[in-house]
């Protein structure tokens, strides 16, 4: 793909900064209930840039460390008329949950991603914001809520599926059914966060220097395996022996330049620069790249 | 269904009593096991009236804190021969584990489910009469075993389902393995628990207060829904939002009373008043209500 | 099975010693990178044997303490030359990863097995020789380490569908995708270790005294039953009503010793002694014995 000028482009509720490998996206409209209808497309937009462009190694997601919060979910006072369109005028099975695309367009993206969540969370907040990311970075101070029963509403963001593979179903029960408030330092929450942070101002700071680590240590055709081995996963240890085999005589095959560089820098002692790039994958890995 | 006067049913090992939303039912036989082939047929009744009445949102069980035990299981000198019968006498695919009975009960209920365990939880009374619940309150000083290989037996309860999903295969197969005695407050059991008191008379006390708060601040279908989203589980994200896009829909639309309510009483800033009932939603997803 | 003479193996990377119910298999190449093709086929072998023979209870695999390392891994100044063969000579679909064939001989072991990590264990030691174990016994101060994004290759050792089952998919994630060190104690790796410890020579004797008590305190056939439920595990509470029902009333019927000895033990306030062996069950259960 011919590079993208990410300083170019249009964009209302987010913007996006490249640098280094790293592409830094922050829903810029300082308010509560951020999680509104013309932020979808722009956000699934600069997802698909960061899985197409080479250049791209990490996403980190985040909002502006001095708004109210992080994402606190679609604004209530709209009754659920996403896009000023009332539900009742649509028909029950083209109805498609907003969270649940952005959840969808997270778990599509091959690069490493990041939430970096620096306020308060709550509702899709929660769900599509931070549960489809492959690591998250908090605020202990941030309020974690999944209040859907509190609002008469049920669980989105593909958080049926996403929420007990994390933590586990008495994690997840407890969450979705109480709808309380946690903090990320919670027992129940135990595991969710790589990194808790005392200060909000600090949370995308740690969050930029763990993705400059990620971005200079790892091969982009390893993560690219390694996602696609954890989100379509094997269903016993004999599938996965079969599929892990296949993946890792291709990683080990070919005269890879990441391969050699991977082995020649560990035996001189000093960091590998990886440069392989993932888009030959789906020639020999159709399900993977 | 018509209301139920639980004062008035013919019950001998467990005591019904219900009060604001709450059913709590006690094992009121005292004695540490328990779990006797008399108790499953008045628990399933039970929990099968707290599914339908409407008036019921939380279902607690418990035992009488002054009692040997929460539950320690069959009584072995029984030697296995459940309601007097020598099991050499029932074809091998008669059998039907008494304690897998109970689980399927409690999780069948479209109710929030709370185990009170106030005393020693061992065998069923460690799977039965806990694993299948929403959630769990306990006593610190409470000992969990689950000492099937040491009676030479085998795992029942469904725990071999319920026990690795609530806490990962790692803790399932110590427990299980080992059949050790834990406390609640030990690592392998983290999660498990929601809240852990130091006096066994302040379990049940406590499971009130929380049941009461759920009760008032939750809306019936959403709980329906989260809970069966959570048994039903996805296996996807992509068949999680399909699922969850069709539910959403339904929650939203309709002009039901417990969504007006919950966005009005948000915007208020007071407390919601939820009354909408469960019946209903199999008309529009079997699967669920 | 005829007694096999664990003395009289011909081996050359293990060191095999069988007393008292607990067969010990010690890694005996004294270096960092041990996971080497010729130790695949005599770990396998011995796996077998204690599978089958009846006198063998519990397996546990270690290292010699005063090694460099448990285990940390393949020796890649082979670059991935396994048994001197240039992979690129192999057709892809021919290839097998050598530690998943080890993760597979582990997992078909019908015995406790105990990995007993006593120093670091990194990609094929943190894997294979860690994460198929029923238990793990840790040094507080061993490197663990899934560094295959920093080798440019992918996981292995049936990893995908280990780790993420033991421990939940935020913390394999996490695990994969850093490819960084962490300790026994850290957060993320809770629960995988049974115990922890805080000297490398004190690994081996407490994995012992543990093994016996597993040794004397469970029943062999109730560990089969276990060890399949967890294996081969139930998709659904229906699911495992029926499997574990029907398991249990074969455990419970045909006047099996153990089950009367357990019985009567646990009357008579003793210890029970168990002698049943496990070759029966494959009669009543072919999926299982």
């Amino acid at each position: 793909m011919s590079d993208i000028d990410y300083n170019s482009l249009d964009l209302s509720f987010i913007q996006v900064s490249f640098d280094d490998g790293i592409l830094v996206i922050v829903n810029k409209v300082n308010a509560r209930n951020t999680f509104v209808a013309s932020l979808i497309p722009e956000l699934v937009q600069a997802l698909e840039y960061a899985d197409k462009d080479d250049r791209v190694r990490v996403v980190i997601f985040t909002a502006d460390h001095t708004s109210p919060a992080y994402c606190s979910g679609a604004n209530l006072s709209d009754a659920w008329h996403w896009n000023g369109i009332d539900p009742d005028t649509i028909a029950d099975h083209d109805y498609r949950d907003a969270a649940g695309q952005v959840s969808l367009a997270v778990l599509r993206c091959r690069k490493i991603t990041i939430a970096a969540i620096n306020g308060n969370a709550v509702g899709a907040g929660a769900t599509a914001l931070q549960l489809p990311f492959d690591f998250r970075v908090a605020w202990a101070g941030a309020k974690i809520a999944f209040p859907f029963a509190s609002r008469a509403v049920s669980p989105e963001g593909a958080t049926s599926f996403l929420l007990p593979r994390l933590l586990g179903y008495s994690a997840a029960a407890a969450l979705l059914l109480s709808g309380q408030i946690f903090l990320p330092t919670h027992p129940l929450l135990n595991r969710l966060y790589f990194t808790i942070l005392p200060k909000r101002e600090d949370v995308l700071p740690a969050a930029l220097t763990f993705a400059r680590e990620l971005a200079s240590s790892t091969s982009a055709p390893s993560i690219v395996a390694t996602k696609a081995l954890l989100l379509h996963a094997p269903s016993s240890a004999e599938d996965a022996h079969i599929i892990e085999s296949y993946l890792f005589k291709k990683m080990i095959t070919g005269n890879r330049h990441d391969l050699v560089e991977g082995t020649k820098s560990f035996k001189e002692r000093r960091s590998a620069v990886f440069t392989d790039t993932v888009d030959h994958m789906k020639e020999w890995a159709p399900w993977v790249g």
